[in-house]
């Protein structure tokens, strides 16, 4: 049975923030951003997969340091851990200037894929083996978010998301 | 001091699925509905506080049914509750297919904004009056979805989310 | 036999005006305002018919107040009356800037679209039937407009023009 | 005084139909060819007038043939008449299809252009000497057009409309 | 046997710079422009060989003067030779400044295109017969080019390229 | 004084072909490709010189293998050697087909930047520092190159390009 490692789908995309990117303040739009990473993170997944794969969800995406007009935008994506037929995606993204010579990061998110076979029914995918600390990190992070994923889409109670409840009533 | 309503900021967009919007299945890839849905949702913002906006984070986003090329895209934006500064779009978005005529549901989604002043500082917003039930059930939703917001940005502690605690402790 | 009204097609665009939508003094330019009408009034037709369309003829458009960069485009469009094959759309638009809550209309106009069955031949669409007063003065205007489009494509002589020639010799 | 000859102000564009351009019968769509007019026809006014121009009015446009996926289009324009502050611009497009070898026309339009001065303010344009038989027949009917948008823009009462009148009256 | 003349294929492209082709001096991108030189050559390619073609190669460019925001891009493309399945096209771009009355030379530059049949595999063309002085000139210095090119794609040594060789040691 | 590394300047873009970006083949169309290459190479230039540049030339490239619709496009970009207020960036294109698993090679480029200073003129640039035995491959062939583009560009003698004469007459 084929394995894969996050190092395996690694993706590095890097664009430049056009005029029609920004908003009425020169800064790069959300919704724009936001393309860019499902992009990049649809290439990590069928770097991991081998097949075509479409989004299945966003998790929450802050938004902390706006993107100048001008300056470039770094976006590493990775998988994470591989379920049934869907993989989640980390994504990493900074803005760069290289006149001021700083780099500043903008979010962090988690896009979720399901892998299509040629009739668009999904399929199995490979599954992830971590190999560092951070990899293991965000492996074992990934049941908390997929738990959370199914309560904010009605499709698990919160009482029965275990993992995830830990977290509440811990203290 | 100047209260609005839910109905102040209604904003329907409706756009055409074109071919450079979509996968390689011929469906609308996830990335360019967000940047769309980014795009009607700060408008709705702006209709309500009539500033300029940012998007501050997007809450998890989970996408139902693909909206195939051709088919027009219906986006519903309004918004459900002012903060101090901040205020948050609730968005609905239909695929509607004329020739088949039906209307099927892609996804549910909440954008939070905030207000800026001319300086680029953040500036205080309207306050919202729910009107109708279903705006009050928003509005009500809203802190527990702001409580979830802070917890995953890491600046809140799950047990100090008295709202959504009590979510997971219930029983 | 199946009739719509006029409501049944009714379709609201809205669109933010970006950089690369404007000329140099920052207003959008004619001719992408004329592509979103023609996304917009093309939703509208096919609404109305339940088929592909395409566009035939557009009226005189006349550009009353530019719409400014980083300002709200809302379009409204709406089927007029249906003849054979064709459909007759009306748009209305305006440009909106929240941040000094002023709406100011942009321009009035008619498409005119033809439905096609799928080898793309046209086809019959169901006929319109007026509900308000506006839809009737619509409507009824829709026959004189049509006169003027045929003598302006050169498929009719001025003289035979009845409906429009009256316009001219009233007095 | 300047004056200026319609071949002072000839602008000839070719593009190529791309996907993103086409409805869903692979055609080009109605606003994508009315966008690229528009740019054509206000690069012939500009090319007039010298100074920078806004779109005042676009006359009636009736669609031919359509164009197809991956043929070229060709638009010519060319100023027909100066009035005080604007320009007529008659534009001719055509559909080439390469391998086939053939050419085929798809409209003919009339785009009216306003000169602004720096301040945005419209500002006196040179006139227009015709030269060629065609170049006369254009001029000529240049003012019959302008009663026209006149009329439709509600800004003249059809009885006054002298030189349009005739057409309907002559027989 | 079909042959064809340089005037045959000359393909003349008209586009403003808008301000997301601009880099943060508001002047045209490079690579923007070389995107427009390849749709123009490739029309102009076309012209000639009445197939479709695909872009084999780009001779070295050189950008002599920036082309500003809003001001026009002249773009003219004329075949030079054939080959057995390829072509070299010339293209000549100006910017233009209509506000200014001024034109000035951008760059110039060769492209080559390949014919392909309908299965993708390249086609005889037909052969091109210069006319003009100039024409003449252009068609003598396209062996020179090719043998360059060749040398540069590591497909011939310097020492065979007999045409190219002179130049070096002439003197 | 400052100097760089090659490896200072490294940038990775990463892309997906879409529709609109592909020939009547389903190909990646040359241009596009040119679009993106000079964006990654003016990217790593400005890591180099931690200034704005403008592409100055770009060297022949010669197209090996077509890159499909839907497959991804990745570029590696490396500052090379800085010359006075110049740099030449080398780049690298592969097609990455996941689902076929296999990637190809599609070029080879070299592209100049001229770094600019606030007014618009030409600054001095860091020196680069070969570290591995292909830096100092690039760095070295970097004079050759520069003197053909010198010579492609009427400003050097062929006579006096020594490195170069030296590929010609060698034997």
């Amino acid at each position: 049975m084929i394995t894969r490692k996050p190092s395996d789908s690694l993706t590095i995309m890097t664009e430049i923030v056009l005029p029609n990117d920004t908003n009425t303040f020169n800064n790069l739009m959300g919704g724009r951003l936001m393309y860019w990473m499902d992009i990049a993170a649809a290439i990590a997944a069928q770097k991991h997969c081998n097949a075509p794969v479409v989004t299945a969800s966003v998790d929450n995406i802050s938004f902390e340091n706006p993107i100048k007009l001008g300056n470039a935008v770094r976006i590493e994506a990775k998988c994470t851990r591989a379920f049934n037929t869907s993989m989640e995606v980390h994504l990493k993204v900074w803005g760069e200037d290289y006149t001021q010579q700083y780099k500043y990061k903008s979010n962090e998110a988690y896009y979720t894929f399901v892998a299509l076979d040629p009739t668009g029914k999904p399929r199995q995918v490979p599954q992830l083996i971590p190999e560092t600390d951070e990899d293991q990190k965000l492996f074992d992070g990934a049941l908390r978010r997929r738990q959370l994923r199914l309560i904010l889409g009605g499709k698990l109670k919160p009482a029965d998301a275990t993992e995830l409840k830990a977290l509440f009533v811990k203290d």
